[in-house]
């Protein structure tokens, strides 16, 4: 057991929190973090709204939470007011926003007496997070899978770290990117983090909702082979803000896009349906795997509960001493 | 005292090792490095052997060692072939070489009895590493000052780690990139590090040669500020391979440049001279200042022996359970 202001502030046993990655993290996987102690969400992400429920559904009697892309929120709400009514009034453990200005909605979240969560690439916004109330902030560095910026884990969270302690230092922070074990987990605490947020290496999980081709495709791949990139965002027609990129796979998709975009936006109507079919059959020639740089330490598949159980063990390790080599 | 297999091997008293920054790291930042019981090494870089000459002679009676650009190394030893065998002959604590094949220089490092430090950008340069019977490798991150590449620092370490934990479990791993202060060395050494390699914070001391005005500049940048870029290369068409590119505060110059890259080569016969002009003048609107995202942290200019065993302190705290908050 790894006890943190995390931990005691919303009573975990480890802190860990499942990166509510976007139709990965289902319901299944989400109670299958918070049944081993750590924090598990749901991906609410792009806002379905019939998804999220068949997931809170699925999560049973579990207490999990729910994020969500902050800018397809504000576009969701647009036509589904309700959208964030009703899972606040699910009384979840708490909401993750990530990927644009949390402001017009800490109001609301804090109104339910839900915490909020907000996922940040730099540093102005995190004070920008700060500002809107969050009681939790997680500095993500580029080497995450999906997406994200350009900071690194490895100075966003000290440095973060360093501004809360002088301007808000009831906030919590965490991180994420390329934390896929117990030495990241240590690491993290290390430089001023009061737990991890875990993509990559919860995606690699029974419980997620992942293409077995793909799984396959991360376990073979090392950290060298991903490419944080637009290609698939363009290629969806995906509004996502110009800052934001994606960490996946290489595959001869990227390969021939990612130094043509402009071709891309002209080729899309083709391209689009091949890469969205290919996604379905897991063509992973085609469709991109959405994994980070953490890809390099997953050795297999295994179940959630496993995986929190190992990093939280051998970071306990590690914490004791047990980095000291001979 | 941090001990480590690195303290161990090279009778350090604190497992931190200078960066050889072209132009930066001279003799006297070395031997203050070295003197504070850490690694000190000479940026010998461009391998302008009259400039090394000067440096070694400023460390005075320090034992140092000196770092290449191996490819530079490669292109100097055509007109001046006894260049590294001079540096050899003063038995330095090590060779330290970045950027490109260290095979073709292995033999005579090792024949001289010096070890060999191989810095790398990805796992695969890390096997070529050890192939080439580097003791020591270092796993460089993108959130690096100057030259490097894409993985980030808190992915590249551990898998690295373990890859050589297989494959080479005597070399030595050390981590750069990011890296400003205790919470950065003790992280490190969670990820599986025997130490560390220091670019920035060492970079904006007393003994390093830079201008006041870009010392000034990092002192105020945030690591928002930073920027991963080869428009300086291009303008002063150096021959980096187009793999690695650098990163620095943007400026003016960034914002103009960086995405205009053709624009660039067809003015860079006006372009190189403006800014070299502007780095001897110290004009951080055009020339840039070559620090990585650790920039952040950096609150002042101070000895270089003050930070070393700053960074030690804080690190032996936080190993010692002071990561632990309330």
């Amino acid at each position: 057991m790894i006890e943190t202001r995390l931990t005691r502030r919303f009573g975990l046993e480890t802190p860990i929190v499942l990166a509510p990655m976007a139709k990965v993290a289902g319901g299944r996987l989400a109670a299958a973090v918070a049944g081993a102690g750590g924090m598990g969400l749901i991906g609410g992400s792009y806002c379905d709204a019939a998804w999220i429920d068949d997931q809170f559904a699925k999560a049973g009697n579990a207490t999990v939470g729910c994020g969500f892309i902050t800018w397809a929120l504000s576009d969701a709400l647009k036509t589904a007011p309700d959208l964030l009514d009703r899972v606040l009034d699910r009384s979840p453990t708490a909401v993750f926003l990530s990927f644009g200005d949390p402001m017009p909605f800490a109001d609301k979240i804090h109104a339910a007496g839900v915490p909020m969560i907000v996922q940040v690439q730099t540093l102005r916004d995190a004070r920008r997070a700060a500002e809107a109330g969050a009681e939790v902030i997680v500095a993500q560095g580029a080497e995450a899978g999906g997406h994200g910026e350009k900071r690194a884990t490895m100075t966003l969270v000290p440095e973060i770290a360093d501004w809360l302690a002088k301007n808000a230092p009831d906030t919590l922070l965490l991180a994420a990117g390329g934390i896929a074990d117990g030495r990241g987990l240590a690491a993290a605490l290390m430089l001023g983090a009061d737990g991890v947020v875990v993509g990559s290496r919860l995606w690699a999980t029974r419980e997620a909702l992942v293409h077995p081709s793909m799984l396959a495709a991360a376990v073979e791949a090392t950290g060298d082979d991903t490419i944080r990139t637009s290609v698939m965002d363009v290629a969806r027609r995906l509004p996502w803000p110009g800052r934001y990129s994606c960490r996946v796979l290489k595959n001869p998709f990227t390969d021939r896009w990612h130094d043509d975009l402009d071709g891309l936006v002209a080729a899309a109507d083709t391209v689009a349906p091949q890469w969205v079919a290919a996604w379905e059959a897991g063509d992973v020639s085609v469709a991109n795997t959405f994994v980070g740089e953490a890809t390099g330490m997953i050795g297999s598949v295994q179940p959630a509960a496993d995986i929190v159980a190992a990093m939280t063990r051998e970071a306990e390790t590690l914490l004791g001493g047990g980095w000291r080599r001979d």
